[in-house]
C-alpha cells in the first residue's frame, strides 16, 4: 500500500476537496476509486462508522470526512501552501464557512433536487438565500480568505459544478444572484489542482437526473 | 464590555462546553445569559447566519458554533491545558467523534424526544447503537483521548445530564449498555469547571417534558 491513499468516487465533491488539497500542498499518493454500489472491504474497514469516501489512508491510517481530512492534510503538511490561516480568529471564521456550506448548501440541495411544488419552491428559495449569503461574504474579496485560495474555497469550489444542476431543477440564475461567486468560481477554476478535479457541469447534471429523476 | 465575553443560555449544552473550556484555561470572561424568546440586538448582531448561542466575544469579535469556539479556545489560548493533542493524526481522531456526538447523538436524541411509536423506537435503537459506538471507542480509557481531559470529553460531558432523559424516553438503561460511559461521565464530573457547567439531570427531564411533552 502507498503511503498516502486516496478511497474516493470521481464525482464526489467531498472527494475532489481532498485531491485539489493534495495536489496544491505537492503530496503524491496512489487514487483507489470505489465502488459505492459493493463497498470495498478496505472502504469498510477504514471508515466503519460511516461506511463513506473520502478516506485519507496515510500510513495506512484512515481519516475520514472531507474537512477533517483538509484539516489533516494541512497540519501533515504544513511547508507547502497553507489552507488555513495562522491567525485564529481567521482559522475560526474559516471553520465557519466550511461547515456553512456542508450544513446548508449541501440541505438546500438535497431537498431542491428530491422535492417537488412547495418544498422545492421553499428549497429554491433557501439555496439562494444562502448562495447569496456566501456572495457577500466573498465580497470584493479575491478569495475567502483574502488574496490567497485556501480552506473556505476548497470546500467550496467542489459544489460550484453543482450550480447548472441548480439552476435547472430550482430554474433560477446563479449568475443573477451571486455574480461575485461566479466569478470567484471562475478564478478558482485557473488554478491546475481544481481543474483538473472538478466534473463538468453537464455530466453532475446527467448522474443527478439518473439518480433522482428528471426536474 | 469584557475582553472576553460569553452569549450563552444556562441549560445548553453547546454553552456549557464553552464554559468548561474557558474553565479549563483559567479564562476570566463575563458570562451573558440570553433571553432566547426575544433573541438580544447583541446576539442578532454577533451570529447574523445562524442566531444562536453560544457566542464567544473576543476582543469584540464575535466567534459561533461550539466545537468551533473550543478550537478558538484552544488555540487563542495555547499555554494553559491543551485541549486537542499535538499529532496532527490525533487531531483528526478527537475532530471526527466531536462531529459523531454534534451529528448522531444529536440526531438520535431529537427523533427520541420528539416522535412515538415505530419512529420512537428507531430512534431508541440507533441512540443506543451510538452510545455503544463511543463506549466502545473510549474502551478502557481515562478519557476519550487518552490519559488527559481533553476535546472530546468537552463535548460529550454536558449531553450527558440528558442520558435520564433518554432513558425515561426510551425505556432503556444506558449503564447496561454503556457502563465504561456511565464510569467516564463519574470521572469528569470529578473536575470543578464539569460540575459547576452541567444541569441537573432532573431538571433537563423537566424542561425536557415541558418542550416537548411528557414521555
Amino acid at each position: 500500500m502507498a503511503d498516502v491513499m486516496l478511497l474516493d468516487f470521481w464525482a464526489s465533491p467531498f472527494g475532489q476537496r481532498c485531491r485539489i488539497a493534495l495536489a496544491e500542498k505537492g503530496v503524491a499518493y496512489e487514487y483507489s476509486e470505489q465502488n459505492l454500489e459493493q463497498k470495498s472491504e478496505l472502504l469498510l474497514r477504514s471508515n466503519p462508522v460511516h461506511k463513506k469516501i473520502p478516506v485519507l489512508l496515510h500510513g495506512g491510517r484512515p481519516v475520514c470526512e472531507s474537512l477533517i481530512i483538509l484539516t489533516y492534510i494541512d497540519e501533515a503538511w504544513p511547508e507547502m501552501m497553507p489552507l488555513l490561516p495562522r491567525d485564529p480568529y481567521a482559522r475560526a471564521q474559516a471553520r465557519f464557512w466550511a461547515n456553512y456550506i456542508d450544513n446548508k448548501i449541501v440541505d438546500c440541495q438535497t431537498r431542491l433536487l428530491t422535492t417537488k411544488g412547495e418544498a422545492q419552491e421553499q428549497a429554491k428559495k433557501d439555496m439562494i438565500g444562502a448562495l447569496k449569503t456566501l456572495d457577500s461574504e466573498l465580497g470584493d474579496k479575491d478569495y475567502f480568505g483574502g488574496q490567497a485560495f485556501g480552506f473556505v474555497d476548497v470546500a467550496f469550489v467542489t459544489l460550484t459544478p453543482w450550480f447548472y444542476t441548480y439552476e435547472k431543477y430550482g430554474d433560477f440564475s446563479v449568475e443573477e444572484h451571486c455574480p461575485r461567486i461566479v466569478a470567484w468560481a471562475a478564478r478558482c477554476r485557473e488554478r491546475e489542482s481544481v481543474a483538473k478535479a472538478l466534473t463538468d457541469p453537464e455530466k453532475v447534471y446527467e448522474i443527478v437526473q439518473e439518480e433522482y429523476g428528471a426536474n
